[in-house]
């Protein structure tokens, strides 16, 4: 590899993740070498249950924000959430000069942004021929498989040494969609690779995944057993599997109806990037209701059991459109993701109850397979990339340290292998790689559409409130007087039931009018008066009813 | 590929098989471009049950013998007797100029010939940078893995296209010796390759075959619980095997005792071509037995039940040297080849009936894997090389055929696969291929040490005697007296037991008389004499028993 003159001082290269490690979710990795940084996708994580009323977790920005300048470029591998969701965020907070992505991301970043009504101009689509020079840093493509269309690895070749990072993949070997570029991956490892970044998704699996046309064979034998309607509940974002449903409706003589917001947008960009044909072949939910059901497939969100989906309203029997029938098929044509066991098992007993055939991945194997590769594809990566050093990305610790001992058995030394947190750096000269510090990285969270005004103080208080409520304490004074102008005026939610216990909420009301009057003397000190409220009210609550609810004391002065 | 020149006129290349189609053994490929010929492997196929008496089958070398002065050369892809115990056989019936064969080949090719008095100077050792040369053809090597070491696909290059012949592999990506050379064959694959010929023997089987390094980690975990002998009987050729045993003995304090011819060359050659390491390690039987049992591990051949193996006179009690312990533990660290199944459940039953423990690959999976690789890897090779046409090979037709099906799933087209039988010869022409013909193909068997003198017939004779024995008429004549000198004698073997049967023998010996006397008359005809008393003789016979001996009249002329 001839990549460096050692005549000339260089200096290091920088690796690390802004997210990504430690989690499967918000994957956002940076490269830079001087005064040039590139950055490889920008993802966001779907919080778990315990982060309650947030919508997403974005990578903390601080570090971009502060090196804004550098940024040369960010590089999307492709289309899913957690590699692209996090785009309308950074976008908002740090100026990036172009972003490069394969064609279906890029139908899929554009809607996402005309959501949010954010003008970006420098959406380029790249392709395997494309590369991309900068002053020290050369960028190239190898396409992958996926579970999306266009998925590809990047290799990041700079003065101190070449990177390849897979983004997500696994070896499909009887794609649905254009095979692995396995002889340029072979062709790049032989060029000399120093370090590789791999997918630790599906460390943890044993041998290889199943291809993806093995689900076109389950599907059709279910096809053509069944004469009811079908109704299939997926992952909206696995492109390859939503191909397979329409074809297999195409060749079934079905119409679709879909349901949920993410299932009409990636249908509609799959239908614009030519990856799904037959435009035709789907109908309104009032037209399905006309067809016999024969005729009828309904293709929805909710595989996950997720309460609000269309699957779970449609089991509850509180779905506005869709009322089920005895001879309906119900498939989950997806995997539980850890976390969700509970609440699909409440959504497939619920379809038992409602006397509709149901089957999953449990019941029928060849339903679903994964878009991520098992170890022996893992090993496959690791021969055919041979670098130096290894960094697994894009998973849970476990899967991390998993991937790490799966390289040392591809003949990485394991003191080559850096099983690393987001933040950690890496730094990479004339060849060789060491640990070398932290930079700012981190969770932030977004409700709604604002970033990063939810900070773990207020994760911390929504989860005091889901579990004991919280109790306001209002209390009008007038400062220039040094007097309370009311008893305090006690709200609670999540607390007690109000009507039940009004004889503890007046007690609250005179401890709290006690707390005030007790401070109301001297030099005012608000502090000092909410925090006398919140003691005085923290004890006696506890002591009464056993119970830590939040207390809020809001003091308003209205001077007279 | 810039292989031919359109201006100049080119002849077809012919490429066929003279073995290992329709077959697991006997290998033997031949390619052809106008006068020069090269063939890969020359095995042997070690004959079932049905086929008594025989050593060994090997391939037809009629077509060589006629077209002796175009062969420029002989390729060994590895060691194994399947694909280099022809060669014996073929040095004594052609000539050929030059023979390649890897280093672990070479040794076993030399001791084969030593064994046998043939001089032969022309034995080349090649390696992965070895090219070879002709006018119209170049050969060239990959490396690949499989149970022995040295193991190599063979690239031919000719004015009409590239052929890629696999031998036979695995992919073993964390393989005890090294790694199949994967960039090789990606790079081959882009170079453009019109015909690949891959190893069928384990088509049939789905998934991806285990690692060797597996039964490393099963083989110590029995060394570890068990303080008693340990018996391991596999095959003498995986050497990679005997490797670990050699390494876990080491491990484990325990000294090997070999019993078997085959295993003693195998080890032989290994230690001389570095590949078993530890020569100090093997003792003579004598010595194991005055050592602890502890420190003993006895390693031999019989791992199918083959009733003069070593295995199976220590189960029966009639080994010379072992005899059984009741806290010895046998491995077989093996899997039962077809037909083998019943040979192999007798011996584990005298192994169980005498106390000792038992591991089979039933009973521990972990304890054998194959070195061919199962449908996946098959898969992998495909891909690799993505060649215009296919050719399964090493295979019976139900592998073949399987693997061609597996051809078509990674993008081949049906009409561009050939599942073919030995001697069907296909005609490259430009970069096309079609069918052409046949060359004379067939089984020849070799009884000891004689080739070719037993053919069909005498195997169909020996079937007759393994059914209903033989009769044999024994009559001397003056032919110039047209006389019998004396009444026939009549012999059996397998036909009737002698001392009861007295009568039928007299009967047989006057109806023999007879005959001959009915033809002692004008011109003398042997063959007429010799039908003639085979016809009343089996006429008679089968009336009197039900049975058809082959009946071998004999006539001598004494002339007085």
């Amino acid at each position: 590899m001839k990549l460096f003159n050692n005549n000339e001082p260089i200096k290091d290269t920088k690796i690390f993740a802004l997210g990504g490690l430690g989690e499967v979710g918000k994957n956002m990795y940076c490269f830079m070498h001087e005064n040039e940084l590139i950055i490889t996708d920008a993802g966001i994580t779907f919080p778990g249950n315990e982060l309650m009323g947030i919508d997403y977790v974005i990578p903390d920005f601080t570090f971009l924000k502060k090196n804004e300048k550098k940024i040369k470029a960010l590089f999307i591998t492709h289309g899913h959430e957690d590699h692209i969701g996090g785009i309308p965020f950074l976008l908002q907070t740090v100026n990036i000069p172009v972003i490069y992505a394969p064609n279906q991301a890029i139908g899929l970043i554009r809607k996402k942004l005309d959501e949010r009504n954010i003008k970006y101009k420098n959406l380029i689509a790249y392709d395997e021929t494309t590369k991309v020079k900068f002053k020290n840093i050369e960028v190239e493509f190898i396409r992958t498989t996926h579970s999306i269309p266009d998925s590809h690895g990047i290799v990041i070749t700079t003065p101190n040494g070449r990177i390849v990072t897979t983004g997500d993949f696994k070896f499909d070997l009887t794609p649905i969609g254009p095979m692995a570029n396995i002889h340029k991956m072979a062709a790049v490892g032989n060029r000399g690779v120093t370090l590789l970044l791999s997918d630790s998704t599906n460390a943890l699996n044993e041998g290889m995944s199943m291809s993806e046309s093995r689900v076109d064979n389950a599907l059709s034998d279910i096809f053509s057993r069944y004469h009811g309607r079908i109704i299939i509940a997926t992952f909206a974002s696995n492109i390859y599997r939503l191909k397979h449903i329409v074809d297999t409706c195409k060749r079934n003589g079905r119409k679709i109806a879909t349901f949920g917001r993410s299932m009409d947008t990636n249908i509609e960009i799959s239908i614009q990037g030519g990856y799904i044909k037959n435009k035709d072949i789907f109908i309104t939910p009032e037209e399905a209701n006309k067809l016999p059901d024969s005729k009828v497939c309904l293709l929805c969100t909710g595989s996950q059991g997720e309460p609000l989906a269309a699957l779970s309203r449609i089991a509850n029997g509180t779905h506005r459109q869709i009322k089920l029938k005895d001879d309906d098929v119900v498939i989950f044509s997806s995997s539980p993701i850890p976390g969700n066991a509970l609440s699909i098992s409440r959504t497939i007993n619920k379809l038992y109850m409602r006397g509709v055939e149901v089957y999953t991945n449990t019941s029928l194997s060849d339903i679903h397979t994964s878009g991520h590769g098992s170890e022996e594809e893992l090993k496959w990566m690791l021969r055919l990339i041979k670098p130096k050093y290894f960094m697994p990305f894009h998973g849970e610790y476990r899967m991390l340290k998993k991937h790490a001992d799966i390289a040392t058995l591809c003949d990485i030394p394991r003191e080559n292998t850096f099983v690393l947190g987001n933040g950690d750096v890496l730094s990479m000269y004339k060849g060789k790689i060491k640990r070398a510090g932290m930079v700012q990285a981190g969770d932030i969270y977004v409700d709604g559409k604002r970033i990063g005004d939810v900070g773990n103080a207020v994760m911390k208080d929504r989860k005091v409130m889901a579990n004991d409520g919280i109790v306001i304490v209002i209390a009008n004074i007038d400062s220039n007087h040094k007097k309370l102008l009311l008893n305090p005026n006690i709200t609670t939610r999540g607390f007690v039931l109000v009507n039940d216990n009004l004889e503890l909420l007046k007690e609250l009301e005179m401890i709290s009018k006690n707390a005030i009057n007790s401070k109301l003397k001297g030099h005012l000190n608000y502090s000092d008066i909410k925090n006398e409220v919140t003691n005085q009210l923290a004890n006696y609550i506890y002591e009464k009813t056993g119970r830590k609810p939040i207390i809020l004391p809001v003091i308003m002065d209205i001077k007279k």
